[in-house]
């Protein structure tokens, strides 16, 4: 008998759940910090950066291009216009690297994408911007396993509720995998999908967490426990 | 007797098709060749501007945030370094501008959006910046005709059909309306459905167009014509 699978399509965010992506921006503030070492001290650099990144999110979005878009207009604030074009180069320069660099997957990830790909439409669903997204995907190797990838300006429950009715299942067969509770977990459960949370950066294991109304949160250590999770439900 | 409209969904390209586009780039690389008159030709440093965003387009993909970053790119590279902190500034002004500009609709588009929009499904389907695109529909005060926005990393036929299978119709229930043969057209009518081609500016009024395989191009001069145009078909 073959069993038929509880959820038809197994939704991923994409940064910090299938790849590193948090360290690439740090380890370039950190270079960035470097950069206008002559003029300020790091943590003021970061916290002004910081606060220009906030300032622009409306209008840029997330991603590489408007990180790279910020940080030159922190270097120029903070130099009061004196760095030089040379010196912006460098920054520039880290973009196209950023843009460039192997995506390094998160343990465990290649296996279980591999395992659940034959009986599992797999989607990747993430904010951000398309052409990094894809661009990501088509890196990491996976892009052949993935059917869909969708990218959302925001993920609320309303998001949830129009992917799911477009990706042509009940929110019931819709089960979504991410590393944060805000974007990922909480917003597909109010759209009645099931959802997992797997910490980025474990800080508890199989410890029960609650959201606010008091609804329990499955969340595994890490990704590759979710082929046995599924089994158990199939 | 209520009559049913053949296309359930009509989807239209965004940029020169319902609001002008090329001629806000065009009017900041204006000022863009004057910041480096001391530098270089206009037309020397248009070109170079041109060769920077070919070359990054594949990790760009196309929109306001990638074009800045090309302009500040092209300024370092033709000052060789010399280009200063505050005359960057500039260019990332430009760019703010460009974001947060008014949106200038094309002649007959918010009467013909409004008119549709009770009698079919509209739907955004744009190549570019997903955050570009979403705040200038916003901006344009025609978000809420539209219950779709989907943004592609390519306009091929491949796109089409997947846009017009999530969409839940059948290809010849889907319409699509755009200023460019190459994205708009011919793509749509390789996936099976229906598409008009509407010229941002007019060349040519109502004269036969044929592709490549000899297959008519319908062609309306304005978008005022669409309603009359589908009411025949209804």
């Amino acid at each position: 008998m073959v069993s038929v699978p509880m959820f038809e399509v197994i939704a991923f965010d994409a940064d910090d759940t299938l790849w590193h992506n948090e360290t690439v921006f740090q380890a370039t503030e950190k270079q960035f910090a470097e950069l206008l070492a002559g003029y300020h001290k790091p943590e003021w650099v970061r916290e002004r950066l910081f606060a220009t990144e906030t300032r622009n999110l409306r209008h840029f979005g997330y991603g590489v291009k408007g990180f790279i878009l910020s940080m030159i207009e922190t270097a120029i604030e903070l130099t009061e216009g004196k760095i030089r074009g040379d010196e912006i180069h460098h920054i520039i320069r880290w973009g196209h690297e950023m843009l460039r660099a192997p995506v390094q997957l998160l343990d465990g990830v290649r296996d279980t994408v591999e395992a659940l790909a034959g009986r599992h439409r797999l989607m990747l669903l993430t904010k951000g911007d398309l052409f990094d997204q894809e661009s990501k995907l088509a890196r990491s190797g996976l892009g052949e396993h993935f059917s869909d990838v969708q990218i959302v300006s925001e993920k609320n429950a309303t998001t949830y509720q129009r992917v799911i009715s477009r990706s042509g299942v009940q929110p019931g067969q819709f089960l979504m995998i991410g590393n944060s509770l805000k974007s990922d977990v909480i917003p597909a459960l109010d759209a009645g999908a099931m959802a997992i949370h797997i910490p980025y950066e474990l800080m508890w294991a199989h410890e029960k967490v609650r959201d606010d109304h008091g609804r329990e949160i499955t969340q595994l250590a890490t990704i590759s426990e979710l082929p046995e999770w599924l089994a158990k439900r199939s």
